[in-house]
């Protein structure tokens, strides 16, 4: 046991104390065991690193935001100096290409959004502090004074990890101690991030309790963990059966749990857009329902299309692409498994395979990209089995033969992150858009025109999140500075406490010229009493 | 069954369809019955309720937000105009005085809130718009497109009325329609209101079934209703064991919800202050903690106190007011009950029953005002049930030997609404403030300085929220507008969406000023592009 990687608790790497079992990576290309053992913590290990936490999170919410900063940009550059080795890394765990994306895009997204949490933090914007002179109130969003779990889903090894993406970013901003829990099918990108961060961690002098990770546990231990009074807060990215069993935990608790789970993300083609460019379309669908083997929270997954000729061109186009593309090689036995049978209840709830829908003959976790098809009816008739996530390279067309049927489409939809129509730039499907984006919007978090939905920008206009199912709570976002934030803060009110016992950034004098919403007013300026 | 009192639904009034029972309201003064019988609605009408508000959602999403204000100022006005009648039936049915309470403080402050909820409809800051033009993104909180269920408590027959209250306000403020179930203690209070409110629908032309009524229903299909999935939100106010049931079904379902349930408030006597005026102190903790029977959610329920002679006076002086009082009027036998009991479980615990503790000997719903005492280490003992919330005319006191004891105390209150400590002007206390509030702050919504808890004033920078189980989520406040606004609201982002359409406040042109975050800078101009 003792060559089985460390655990990261209480600011030091130990061996796992009570580890029910142990699980190394695999190379998703070849089903091969990557070398070296990692540990699945026991109740022990969980409850050290819980108490750990508890116990910095007052020094924590004291530190001050500006060493918080200075630790979210050295681990951000920590990141960014270490780049080859944790391309190398996650390369191997999860077969994600190198270039572009774990090199040019998702490797710099991760440092850009600890900066932009760094920035944030610095703005004190994500406070919203309020000041009610008249009143003798004031107040803002403050740190929990509470642990923040966060779980980590398979997909992105560094931008969603655990140990370094928006959920962590966001918790660490608001001075709130993170106990990480990496995802099992990239232990060693997790554990290299780990390093990077504690490295950080100590170089700026946080508390070494404030960041600690644990690769994988056991449902039990990890269910009685979500429900622990003690925890603040938990954020998870995942499948919809985890997160809902997390939101149970955690629900009886009362713990805020931000749970971003399955979306299938209805795209709408108007007619119009198909006469105007039908053809370079199914390139822009066939290549974001492909990219990264099609393992995005915002996979374009159901697609209406006009029936009609210019529908069929598109359906044919895309197709052709579907069917001329080598299997995609997706993150793990589990992920491929789920994709069959997901595919399989499609099919059995009446979709037509028009291209893929079998495994590939490779050694490693490979599946065709698969393109179904169903009518409108056929869905209308069957709305959940035909929402069915097949989380991969796989899409289902819907063909609709009219507004009024795109209408209906939009309204069986659940919650979802994203909705997409596709409209003409001569305006003419603009009637049309009012019509299908009315009964849509309520449905999704983001309503995009023109463009797939696979792109999430680190903006603090953006909103990843959505009604339920598609997450917990239908007015968060868990990507975008400072937004992300506001989900692990508590508000704090302070009802005519004397100038010298409020927060800093509530005093008289602002002389860091904090935004606050004065007696109805934005001003960076000190009070006028002051 | 014909002399029923009808309920609102789907914009008339009609008889109960399905009533499962019937009961009328009652003197707490006397323990008679009011003339009035009112339904105990069964499921066949919380679907009709249900049913109607879903299908007027879209219509009063889309509302102009000044026909919203106006509904809102209209609603205001008729409760102001009908002042009179409101006070004779909510006097009749509760007890409270009718001055200054309902006549002077009450009554003003709910057709207050409903005006600054017109304010913040007219302002839009509530909906924090925010456009990133780099990105292509714009977001804005808007409206949930579902119906808002709200629970009204028995403690405010207005102010916190189901039909015209803050969570009522809110939510149509929001463009959410409401389903308002009255508290069954004030019925007839309540359906003067909710004729007020659906006169000034009408006037106003809002959807009629944007606002509904019931008086009362059963538990099993009003937890089935709190489950349904085609509710928005559900806002709550009352006892825990009601408030987590619903939060229960809610969470199920996934619907945010919101519940304000009970706190004991607790207040810390810091030394010097006893020094500098115990006197005066006894007598305004004498007040708030009597005032309205004692039957309010920030009531001061734990008071620590210091041992020693300064402590010993301040106890004798509030005693001696306890003891001289007359028994106070509660509102219903099942509040007498409670507080009955919960006065018997404190002293279970070791609380020592300085004064009161006894029903009083009217023919009504009266009890003594209670004082208890329980040393400090008895409370860290079994803090648990001395943290027991006695609703009603009662406190209990703890004596602390010094400060060491003041903060052990602080860090062994669960989430509360409130937190007040009092110290010397002279500032003698502030390095004992420093410690303790320190512990205090993470555990309570409002710290609140040298005041009673029960002054919950309507402003931005208030929180009347707090830690659970105070409520169920530590970031909102159900009091202070804007913000008890965004409880009901969805974060709706906007990618690459032509203007013309994007919802107006977003467009490049913004001729109505609305607050709006550009590129991480304020403005209420138009975009520079437009």
């Amino acid at each position: 046991m003792s060559s089985m990687a460390p655990v990261l608790i209480a600011g030091s790497w130990r061996q796992a104390s009570d580890a029910t079992g142990h699980f190394n990576a695999e190379n998703p290309t070849t089903g091969a065991a990557i070398a070296g053992d990692f540990p699945v913590s026991g109740a022990a290990d969980l409850e050290a690193a819980l108490s750990a936490a508890v116990d910095v999170a007052a020094e924590l919410a004291a530190t001050p935001p500006e060493r918080i900063a200075a630790f979210l940009e050295a681990y951000a550059d920590g990141i960014d100096a270490a780049a080859d080795e944790l391309i190398e890394l996650a390369h191997a765990e999860t077969a994600l290409p190198r270039e572009p994306r774990l090199a040019k895009a998702e490797l710099p997204r991760t440092s850009g959004q600890l900066r932009q949490a760094a920035a944030a933090v610095r703005g004190y914007r994500w406070t919203q502090p309020v000041i009610d002179t008249a009143a003798g109130l004031r107040s803002h969003l403050a740190p929990l004074h509470k642990p923040v779990l966060v779980f980590g889903p398979n997909n992105f090894p560094y931008a969603f990890n655990a140990i370094a993406g928006s959920d962590f970013a966001s918790a660490i901003a608001a001075r709130n101690p993170v106990i990480a829990k990496a995802h099992p099918s990239h232990p060693h990108t997790s554990r290299r991030l780990a390093e990077i961060a504690h490295a950080a961690l100590l170089a700026t002098g946080l508390p070494p309790a404030a960041v600690q990770m644990l690769y994988h546990f056991d449902n039990e231990p990890g269910l009685r963990l979500c429900g622990d009074s003690r925890l603040g807060a938990i954020g998870f990215t995942g499948s919809r059966a985890g997160g809902l069993a997390i939101k149970a935990a955690a629900d009886r608790a009362g713990i805020p749990v931000y749970v971003e789970l399955s979306s299938v993300n209805p795209v709408f083609m108007l007619p119009g857009i198909l006469a105007e460019q039908g053809e370079a379309l199914a390139g822009e669908f066939f290549a974001s329902c492909t990219m990264g083997s099609g393992q995005f929270c915002t996979n374009p997954g159901v697609v209406t299309v006009p029936t009609g000729a210019d529908g069929d061109a598109f359906v044919e186009a895309a197709r052709q692409r579907f069917a001329a593309a080598s299997p995609s090689v997706v993150f793990s036995r589990g992920v491929l498994d789920h994709l069959a049978s997901n595919v399989d209840v499609l099919r059995a709830a009446g979709a037509d395979c028009l291209a893929g829908g079998a495994r590939g003959n490779g050694p490693g976790y490979d599946y065709q990209p698969t393109l179904l098809s169903v009518d409108a009816a056929t869905f209308l008739r069957n709305p959940a089995a035909l929402q069915t996530e097949a989380f991969g390279p796989t899409s289902l067309l819907v063909r609709a033969a009219d507004i009024d049927t795109m209408v209906a489409l939009a309204a069986a939809f659940e919650g979802n992150l994203t909705g997409t129509l596709y409209r003409a730039a001569d305006g003419r499907d603009d009637a049309a858009w009012q019509r299908v984006a009315a009964a849509l919007r309520p449905r999704v978090g983001r309503l995009i025109a023109n463009r797939m939905p696979t792109g999430v920008a680190v903006s603090p206009a953006m909103n990843h999140g959505g009604p339920y199912p598609s997450t917990g709570h239908p007015g968060f976002t868990a990507v975008g500075m400072p937004a992300a934030i506001r989900r692990f803060a508590a508000l704090h009110s302070y009802d005519h406490v004397p100038d010298p016992l409020l927060p800093a950034e509530l005093r008289d004098r602002n002389p860091g010229g904090v935004p606050r919403l004065v007696d109805g007013h934005w001003s960076d300026a000190d009070l006028e009493t002051a």
